[in-house]
């Protein structure tokens, strides 16, 4: 497991301080997925010899996978919650070879896995029995940037911060930013419609996306690759590949609308008393900061705490109940300051911020950052962890914390809340020392029936995927779930696409 | 035809000074469609009055109009392009109203035309032989908004204007602004994805549409009306209403983003020499405005020169090769007037603006704004005008203009190229005496041709409707056609949804 492995404390971060999560890591393998969850196997074809042999026809010897320790890494997720029995990974290098591959597979039946960066947290991009996984890590070219217009057009298999960097050395920055920026692909952000830190700002995918190639079950190349920022010329089809999570086609290439890099940027981080004053901070946040406002996010006293302690990393302040994260994109350092000085200074004054820090220093950003987007692995470290991430209007934003606190009681060590307040998405971690079906039985679908309770999304921008699938009616009328059913049959009738995933069994 | 004529009116200004505009707008009709454009009856049931008995025992007496004066208005389109030869009006109060009708017309047959504000320019929104209209008008309630979130909820009838003055007091604006807005629905903007002048500041509407409620062709309710920013719940249906103009489903309600009302707006109306100029001036801005710039409209010498006698609207500049709009939205006042002032001084000085004004007070910005919106009618005054709306790379931007000017010398009164650089998307006008075939075949396909060449769109932002379905192929490829014709089938089989529209007849 040493790519994974490797690729998995690059995600966590970039400091290589997190040793004890990489010891923790490597000892032991997730149980099989489908006896975790008693799942059975659907009636696809079983990958022989002779497809090793055409596979390796079309795409060479070496990039065809099939050594069971080769395979490995592509099986486990890097939350370590599930693994698939796969026999083969595909590397293929273009287009013309995803077609080639898809249509031998839907003719001879054979379910195929499609993985990205394999950064999901939903088990999405792993497979469950043998389905065949499509690797994307060698589709990462970039094919075009019109530095006026921001319009970037590039493979499935670029890497997110390398495609930040590309384009921020020409004035631009990507529209999208997340933790796991370092390891997740374009391609399976764009599938998985990926939401990150900086969607208050920047607006999301369906927004940003320009144009997708893409690949249907039957090898049929769907071209809607434009790089225009208009163009309403028929339907809209590729917002049929975003979010739908490899189950309608296998997205190829990507063209997206990247913004000005800007020239200033800054960061604060707060304490703040309670959940009510993180609210008025937002709505004063929105009024005094306005335009250059690019993320407003909230973290309460244990999701700081368990980080720090865990991956041994500093808060800046001391300890509150609840802590900010405000940054700043602007255009104009002298402006951005004045205004954030502003915005400080009153709201020191009327209370709402009892303590903090402003930096445009970028390591000292950087530290505060790495704080932010270590929450989501610190919960790994010594234990196991139950990830939700939901969205909830925001007056009732936090509530689920708290209930959660009260229901689990000793059983969990910790029950925390983080997230993007500026999109009404909160990230509930539940930290175990071990999986058990008590925890899992008193967690699920409680949780998500009060999710729904209160006109909220189960999944804001994880996904469904393999774990979800049966809880997706909280969040999705019959109606709706039948369109789905229908998009499905149309698009790829055999059902080969990243199988088990996304839709219920029974609709 | 005076409820038409009155929307009209409304359309193009305000200021009641359109007389010589009524004048032309009364008399006469367009000839019908069916004829103009040689198109054959396809085999749908005709409606009797069993039928007309089975609305008004749904709808009541008064809200089906069957006497030809009263329906006369639905049957033809703003520019007085399209006529159609409905019969029927219906005029639907709920979403269940608008699934009995579907439910039933299905059944029998019998297709429809949704109809919002008819201010569509492609024929979109009036039906092409006797379908029955099915107008929006009475589905205009706001249902929610939540001024913390920016989430508004409301019914598709309601006209873009009134939702923008409604959250205009509450501190937030509508995601996007046209010049149609007085009379546009924005249930008809949603199944357009109308794009219009501040689309480069707050996105598309694919981006700003949080939720949609659409009523299949066979009644069907599709609740997809979240009024959450992330939901990652399977497949994202709504944007299969979202620009597919009223073909895949009627949009009966929907739940927008609505971005903070800006403190500080600053409107600039400069002079330029040439169109390169136009573009370093947009760089420049990019880069100098940054995170303010909400508009970068450009207009040739003749958009504004005919706007301005046809309509007798005043230029606040001298005659000038271009002209070039900058808007700004901001939060604050001081900081908004330092970039505007560094940005003019600078390019007054490098002579990329050769003169310009520069207004904060709402009258005189309305005055601008009006002479910038009203190209589009202006053109129409005393003769007939061929209207393009295209996507070209900002490159090439502008060529299709001295092109056209070349190939159709004396033909054209006059040639003229006008729209938002910001988002790459030109409108081109081709003024003449009347229509007249020779003209139209000088110019379609070729311009098609041209834009394809270019890589751009045929139709930017207002669709294929019923004028352009047989040049679609220049925009979209085979698989893509193919996919749309499949998701037709897949969702509204017997075609009842929006004939001859949108979907070419043989794909």
């Amino acid at each position: 497991m040493i790519k994974s492995l490797a690729s998995f404390v690059k995600l966590v971060n970039k400091n290589n301080v997190f040793l004890e999560q990489v010891r923790y890591a490597s000892q032991a393998l997730p149980q099989l997925s489908s006896e975790k969850y008693n799942i059975h196997r659907k009636d696809f074809g079983r990958i022989e010899s002779s497809d090793v042999d055409y596979f390796r026809s079309v795409l060479g010897p070496d990039r065809v996978l099939t050594e069971e320790s080769d395979v490995l890494p592509y099986n486990v997720d890097w939350i370590k919650n599930c693994r698939g029995q796969s026999k083969a990974v595909l590397k293929p290098k273009s287009t013309e070879e995803v077609s080639t591959i898809l249509k031998y597979c839907n003719e001879r039946k054979l379910a195929v896995c499609p993985q990205g960066g394999n950064t999901g947290l939903v088990g999405g991009s792993v497979p469950v029995f043998d389905e065949i996984v499509i690797s994307f890590s060698l589709m990462n070219k970039i094919i075009d940037l019109d530095d006026l217009s921001g319009a970037l057009v590039c493979e499935a298999g670029c890497v997110l911060e390398n495609l930040d960097n590309y384009v921020r050395e020409r004035g631009l920055i990507m529209p999208l930013d997340l933790g796991a920026k370092g390891t997740c692909h374009i391609g399976g952000n764009a599938s998985t419609n990926a939401g990150g830190l900086r969607l208050l700002r920047y607006g999301n995918l369906h927004g940003s996306i320009l144009g997708v190639e893409a690949v249907k079950a039957d090898g049929t190349v769907i071209d809607c690759l434009r790089s225009l920022k208009k163009d309403n010329t028929g339907y809209h089809l590729k917002h049929l590949f975003i979010g739908s999570e490899g189950t309608l086609g296998l997205v190829t290439k990507v063209a997206l609308h990247c913004p000005v890099l800007p020239k200033s940027v800054n960061l604060g981080f707060f304490g703040v008393k309670n959940f009510e004053n993180v609210l008025k901070l937002y709505k004063s946040a929105k009024s005094k900061l306005g335009e250059i406002l690019s993320a407003f996010e909230m973290a309460d006293f244990d999701s700081i705490n368990v980080t720090s302690k865990n991956l041994k990393l500093p808060n800046p302040i001391s300890d509150y109940p609840f802590y900010v994260l405000v940054e700043t994109h602007g255009s104009e350092e002298a402006h951005d300051g004045e205004k954030l000085t502003r915005f400080l200074t009153n709201e020191m004054e009327s209370g709402l911020i009892l303590d903090g820090t402003v930096t445009s220093e970028p390591a000292k950003m950087q530290t505060i950052w790495n704080l932010r987007e270590s929450i989501a692995a610190a919960g790994l470290v010594g234990g196991y962890v139950f990830k939700y991430d939901v969205s909830i209007p925001l007056k009732n934003y936090y509530d689920l914390v708290p209930i959660l606190r009260k229901r689990l009681g000793d059983k969990a060590i910790k029950v925390f809340g983080y997230g993007h307040v500026g999109d009404g998405n909160i990230h509930i971690n539940v930290t175990v020392p071990q999986y058990t079906k008590e925890v899992s039985s008193m967690l699920e679908p409680f949780i998500f029936e009060e999710v729904s309770k209160l006109n909220g999304s189960i999944s804001a921008e994880h996904g469904i995927g393999f774990r979800k699938p049966k809880y997706i009616h909280y969040s999705k009328d019959q109606s709706a779930l039948g369109l789905m059913k229908d998009l499905k049959q149309l698009m790829d009738p055999n059902g080969i696409l990243n199988p088990y995933k996304v839709l219920p069994d029974h609709i």
